[in-house]
C-alpha cells in the first residue's frame, strides 16, 4: 500500500470509526448472531489475488458488525468497561505506524523512557506511594493485562521467598501457598497454575457477608496453619474492587499480617484503582505504601484502549531477577552499562508495542481535571441508579456501591432475577451480566463506558423496572 | 473528543504516518540519543488541564522521534524484522475503534470466529498440516508473542504428561525435563522458569557446527539419561529458523525421538515459518504433521504489525484443560452449550483485542500471490548479499542462509568484526546486530523490512565492504 493509498483508505477508516460512534446507539448492545453465523459468511479459502480495501470495509459492515457486542455502546453495563477514546485510538495508531519494538532500551529509547515517565506521572495522578516511582528502587511497566500482572507478581514473590532458588531449581523443592479472597478474580488461580504451584496452593480467604471484603483474621488463621506444617506463605493478593461486587479488601490490615510471614503483597485494582485520580476517592489507596506490587488498568475505566495494564513494584530487583535472561543476540552497550531499563525483563513476552503513546495522548488530551470528571460522572450516576433500586421495594441492593458498580436482585428470587436480566439483554437496549453473592444470583450494573450519560442509565432502569 | 474532532485529528495522524514513511530514509536507523535524554525533555508532572492534540504531534516530532530506532526503515537489518503495512495498520485501527473484548465467544462472536477462520486460512496459505485446522480436535489462536506460545505449549505438555495432576497439584510432585537446542530462543528457558520448573530443567541439545541445527542423536541421549533416573521428558522444542543464524532443526527426526518418550513437541517458527507461503519453501514444514503445537509470527515477516503470534495445537483439549477456569461472572449460555470457542482458555491473559482484523486486512489486500512476492523478494536479496560476502576474501559466511538471514564475519577476527558492525551502526545508514557462532562473533544481516529493496541491501554492502 503506497503512502497515497494509505492516506486515502486511512481517511475512510477514520470516518468509519467516527460514523460508528455517531450511530452506535442504533445497534443492539449484545450481538444477536448464533454460533457459526459469522464464519458461514466468510469464504472458505483466502484470496489468491489482492482485493481493494473497500471490500474489507464492505464486509466489515455486513459480516463483522452483526457479530459485535458493542463494548463502546453507552448502554453497555456488563463485566467492567473497556474504555476507548479518541486520543487513545490515535495514540495507538501512531504506535502502529512507528512499528517499533521496545524490548530493550536500545531498540527504541523513547519507547522505554516515555513508558517509565507515564508510569511516574500516574503515580502522581492517582496519588500512589512514592516508592512506586522509578527514581528509587521501584518502578512501573505496562503489562498486557491484570492477569499478567498477577503472574509476574507471583514469580517475583517466589524468587524472593526462595532467595533466588526458583530461578534454577523451580518450585518443586519447597511448598508454597498463595492467599486471596474467595471473591478475587480468577487470574490469581490461573497464575498459581501457570507458575507450577497448582490450584491447590491457593487459599481462599472468607469474606464478610455484608462488605464482600476479605476478613483479615481469616488470613492470619490460614497463614498460621500453613506455617505450622512447613508451607511457605509466598503471596497475598488483595483486591481493590472485586469483579463480582466491587468489594474493597482491607489492604492495610492484610498487608500487616502478610508481612509478618514475609509474603509478597500484590494489590489488584484492575478496575477500581484508576478512580483514585479523584482525590476524594483516594481511600482506595489506603495501605498501598505497605505493599510490594500494585496494578490497575487504564484500559478498563481510564479512556485508554486495550491493552494497557499498569503495574508497579516497590523493588524491581526481584522481578527482574526472576525474569531476566541475556542471550548474546540481545547484548548491547546500553544494557551492559546498567544505566537503562530493559522492559523485556519485566514480563512474559520479549517483544513489546509502544503502548505508552496512547497513555501519553490520553493524559495530555484530558488533563488531570478531565480524567477526574470522567470518573466522577460515572460514580455519581451509579449512586443515583442505586437510589432508584433502593426505592423500589421489589428490588434489593446486595453489596456496597461506593464506586460505579451496583449489584442488586429481585427479592422474588434467583429465577426472577435471571429472567429479568435475560429479558433486558435480549431487548438489545442494554447489556448486563451477573454474579453470585452469598449464594444468590445478583445482577451487576457496571457504569463506566466512555459515552454513558444519565439518559442511558435512566433508560436502563426503565427497562429493568418495567415488569 | 467528539466525532468531528476525531475526524480532524485522525486525518492529521494518518497524514503524519504517510509522511513518516515518505521521509523515513532521512532518519538515522539507530537512535542516537543517550540514556535519559528523552525523559529530560518531558515535563515532570502531568498537565492539570487538557491540551490540544496538535501539541502531542509537535512533541512526537521533537521529543519522541529522535529516540526512535526505526524498525520500519528499509535499512533496518537487525534482530528480525517487525513488519507493518498499510492494511495491517488500518485493520488494527478498526480494532481500536470497535474496542471489543473477545475473551469469550459471547463478548463479541465476530472477534472469535474471524480469528478461528484466519488461523484456518493460514493453514492453507502456509501449507500446514490439516490437523491444525479448527474443524477437528485442533485449532489456532493469536498469541501475544512466540514467548507466550512456548509457555502455553509447556503448560499443555505438563497437563498431558501428568494426566492433569499439575492443574491442582503443580509441578512439585514429579521431575520434568524440557529439551531444546543450544541455539533456541531464550523464550524456552524463560518458559521453564515461569512454569515453575526452573532453568535446571532445560536440557540443551548440541548443534551441528556446520548447520547450527540440533543433533537428533543428542536428544536421544539426553532423554535416555533422564528417563534412567526417573525424570519425565515433558517437552521438546524444535526451531525452524533460530534467532542466531536461522538454523532449521530436523523436526521430523526430533519429533520421532520425542514421541517415543511421550513428550510434547512444539515447533518455534517465529520468524521463518511464514516463508512457507511460498510453495518452494515448504521444506520448512517438514515433519510438522508429527508435532503437537506450532507457532509463527506474522508480526515479524508477514506484513502484520505487532502483536500477532499465530499458534496452533493438534489437540486443543490439553491446552484448554491446563488453562480454563470458569468463575460465575463469566458463565453464559454459549459457553455452557460447548458449541463455541472461548479464547481466554488458550492463553495467559483474560482480556483480548480483536487482532484478527489486521490479519484479515493483510491477507485480503495482498492476496496469496502478494504475500509470496513479499517473501520471495527478501529471500532473493539475501542470496545476492551472501554471494557478495562470499566473493570478498576478507569475509566469510558462518552458517547456511537458505532464507533471508545471512551471518558472516571478517576473517581477521572478533575485534575487527565488532568494529565493522559498530562503525556501520554509528553511521546511521543501517542497523545490524550480532551473535556468536561456534564461539566466534558474527554479524547478522536480516533482510525483511516491508520497504527494503535491492538498493538498500546494495548500500549496506557498500558501507560494510568499504574498509
Amino acid at each position: 500500500m503506497t503512502p497515497e493509498e494509505f492516506r486515502q483508505y486511512g481517511r475512510q477508516v477514520i470516518d468509519w470509526i467516527a460514523d460508528y460512534y455517531e450511530r452506535i446507539e442504533t445497534f443492539p448492545v449484545l450481538s444477536q448472531v448464533q454460533p457459526g453465523e459469522v464464519r458461514d459468511a466468510l469464504p472458505d479459502c483466502p484470496p489468491e489475488h489482492g482485493e481493494s480495501f473497500a471490500e474489507v470495509l464492505r464486509d466489515l459492515n455486513h459480516i463483522v458488525l452483526p457479530g459485535i457486542t458493542h463494548w463502546q455502546h453507552p448502554s453497555f453495563f456488563a463485566y467492567f468497561p473497556a474504555n476507548t477514546s479518541g486520543p487513545a485510538i490515535l495514540g495507538d495508531l501512531l504506535a502502529s505506524g512507528l512499528g517499533v519494538q521496545g524490548m530493550l532500551w536500545a531498540t527504541s529509547p523513547a519507547a522505554t523512557e516515555l513508558e517509565t515517565h507515564m508510569l511516574d506521572w500516574l503515580v502522581d495522578l492517582l496519588g500512589l506511594p512514592q516508592r512506586f516511582r522509578s527514581d528509587g528502587p521501584g518502578g512501573g511497566v505496562i503489562q498486557h493485562s491484570a492477569s499478567d500482572a498477577a503472574l509476574v507478581a507471583l514469580l517475583a514473590a517466589l524468587h524472593r521467598a526462595s532467595n533466588g532458588r526458583t530461578r534454577h531449581g523451580g518450585v518443586g523443592g519447597d511448598r508454597y501457598a498463595v492467599y486471596t479472597s474467595e471473591q478475587t478474580h480468577s487470574s490469581v488461580e490461573k497464575a498459581c497454575r501457570i507458575a507450577g504451584l497448582g490450584a491447590d496452593a491457593l487459599r481462599k480467604i472468607d469474606v464478610d457477608a455484608a462488605t464482600q471484603a476479605a476478613r483479615p483474621e481469616q488470613l492470619r488463621r490460614l497463614i498460621a496453619a500453613d506455617v505450622a506444617v512447613g508451607i511457605t506463605p509466598v503471596l497475598v493478593v488483595a483486591s481493590v474492587g472485586t469483579t463480582g461486587t466491587g468489594a474493597i479488601d482491607p489492604v492495610r490490615e492484610l498487608a500487616g499480617i502478610a508481612q509478618e510471614s514475609g509474603a509478597w503483597v500484590h494489590v489488584d485494582g484492575a478496575w477500581a484503582g484508576v478512580a483514585a485520580v479523584a482525590p476524594e476517592l483516594r481511600w482506595l489507596n489506603d495501605g498501598l505504601e505497605l505493599v510490594d506490587s500494585y496494578c490497575t488498568n487504564p484500559h478498563k475505566w481510564l479512556l485508554t484502549n486495550f491493552d494497557c495494564g499498569t503495574f508497579w513494584v516497590a523493588d524491581r530487583a526481584a522481578l527482574v531477577a526472576a525474569l531476566s535472561i541475556l542471550p548474546e543476540y540481545l547484548r548491547n552497550a546500553a544494557t551492559d552499562s546498567g544505566a537503562v531499563i530493559d522492559y523485556r525483563d519485566w514480563h512474559v513476552p520479549l517483544g513489546r508495542r509502544f503502548r505508552a503513546l496512547k497513555l501519553w495522548a490520553v493524559i495530555r488530551w484530558y488533563g488531570a481535571d478531565g480524567l477526574r470528571a470522567h470518573i466522577r460522572g460515572h460514580v455519581a450516576l451509579a449512586q443515583e441508579f442505586a437510589a432508584w433500586v433502593e426505592a423500589d421495594e421489589r428490588f434489593e441492593l446486595v453489596a456496597p456501591h461506593r464506586l460505579a458498580l451496583v449489584t442488586f436482585r429481585l427479592r422474588e428470587g434467583d429465577d426472577a432475577t435471571r429472567q429479568l436480566m435475560d429479558r433486558a439483554n435480549a431487548s438489545g437496549e442494554l447489556y448486563l451480566t451477573h454474579t453470585i453473592v452469598n449464594g444468590r444470583l445478583a445482577v451487576r450494573m457496571a457504569i463506566g463506558a466512555t459515552r454513558t450519560e444519565r439518559r442511558h442509565v435512566a433508560a436502563a432502569w426503565r427497562v429493568l423496572s418495567a415488569r
